[in-house]
């Protein structure tokens, strides 16, 4: 694993760029990508972060216009502890007015463990408005050794499953999503997953990835082999699903239905907001870091 | 294996009890638990059919008058094909008037496949009524072969999970019903289990135990021992549970959303028998034994 890089340019960027002024914000609206690629570019290489990378950009690239640019601070954009051993980078971007997306959320966690090692936390999140009831996209990826990687990803179902066959049939059977949780699944290392969360394991679609990949002792070579192997591949192939056919999608939904939609989701961003960044964030960063970072990404979740 | 016993009797039964005779249902009423007992006695001898029936004598012992007598026919209570390799029986058992039973149901399915070997499916049901929200309560366990059985138990959740946070700390936190999934899924041949409707894999709970037990060639005796271990320690603890915890329950529910509680519950059951039951019998019985047996099952899930 590649040395941590210094973080003493993190600290240059909070104070050369006061939160809230203009010349921040027209910065990042010049390009997220190129910001994203800088902030990334700090943190140690990690197969899964490149993974992740090469899937940010695709959505990036086909959301097109349909995104606003970035409005995150700069020191939300890259931040780190004084010690150096914690580095990260959120990202916020909202939908474009009469677009299907609410907001796209990336995530790059990094935090070295004093008895060595790391903890790298990796997560793309798109969330889509009222102006349909197409899944949401979630993929995150929780690394807490070189061998061994925990695995989210799924189309995260806006209905209630059991009253909505159609609904099952029109984003997860017609789409042929399930053959990449079954290939995945195939995998000799890979093992079920479960929450400790209750409530966060019933978010999960039934085509959802929610795997724990164990490559044992020596066995990051062979960690690496699966991500950048049948991990990418998949996980490309469940993108493209969710850009192709659930992305742009438009529904005629009654008001009162959309409503109720709208408040589905607000639940469930809670729930993700609560029980995922809020519970992990203040293992791997000082609180005044945790409580800005946490802030923005409300925000963005709970749209205030 | 014990041998099949022959199906003369059977017939006999059909004969002397023609469908919708007093008599029938008054011998029915004398004990739904000895028409059991006589039942199953009939199929062949197997660990998985042993800890059902103590399962069941439970449950009826404890729902004790909250249950109606059984009112199926004599030709659902035992039922064969002409060949003698198909045995099976079926019991309803109405919910009392304002008890919080629905029905409960039991199936027990034995078939021999000519190639050597048999099928075995047995399952208990026990759905409630709109005045309570409490969860229902299912297990069914499917023995494909002498050292393999999938085993499918849980606490059938009534609500969207995701919109009801305090659903699940009520009926899954705090019942502590998780522990008997991770005690059953810690033993070595204990596998998860997929189903291949992705509508069915959307019922389960967070806690519920869909599982895969393979003991391989030769493994008659480890699934035994599973079976009348882990398994009927772990089954006997969730009914528990249920009988506690839900079964009697009563809830203020609100007329609109016991409607809609109640529509959910029909969407569930319809699931549960035309993917289930009507997929599997088909392959087990005759066609004209599988239509009055359906019948009778469609009647207690659909109430008509």
């Amino acid at each position: 694993m590649a040395t941590l890089p210094a973080p003493c340019s993190r600290h240059h960027h909070r104070l050369a760029r006061p939160a809230g002024s203009h010349a921040r914000a027209s910065t990042f609206q010049v390009s997220s990508t190129r910001g994203r690629e800088a902030a990334v570019a700090r943190l140690p290489r990690l197969a899964h972060r490149e993974v992740m990378l090469a899937l940010a950009r695709v959505a990036e690239v086909r959301l097109g216009s349909r995104l606003l640019p970035s409005e995150v601070p700069a020191d939300v954009a890259e931040f780190g502890d004084a010690a150096g051993g914690a580095l990260g980078s959120v990202d916020v971007r909202r939908g474009a007015p009469r677009s299907s997306i609410d907001f796209m959320l990336e995530t790059w966690f990094h935090r070295a463990i004093p008895s060595g090692g790391a903890i790298d936390i990796t997560s793309l999140i798109v969330f889509l408005n009222g102006a349909t009831d197409a899944p949401h996209f979630l993929m995150e990826l929780i690394q807490g050794g070189p061998s061994s990687l925990v695995v989210l990803l799924d189309l995260f179902p806006r209905r209630d499953l059991p009253l909505h066959p159609d609904y099952i049939d029109k984003y997860y059977s017609a789409t042929g999503v399930d053959t990449h949780r079954v290939n995945i699944e195939r995998v000799p290392q890979v093992r079920p997953y479960v929450s400790p969360s209750l409530l966060v394991r019933s978010l999960w679609s039934p085509t959802a990835v929610v795997v724990d990949i164990q490559c044992g002792e020596g066995g990051e070579a062979a960690l690496e082999e699966i991500v950048r192997g049948q991990l990418a591949s998949s996980a490309m192939a469940v993108l493209d699903v969710w850009l192709e056919q659930c992305a742009g999608s438009v529904v005629e939904i009654e008001e009162a239905d959309r409503l109720s939609l709208v408040a589905r989701d607000k639940m469930i961003s809670t729930t993700s907001v609560k029980l995922n960044l809020s519970a992990n964030l203040p293992k791997m960063f000082e609180a005044e870091v945790c409580s800005r970072v946490v802030d923005e990404i409300n925000k963005a979740f709970l749209g205030s």
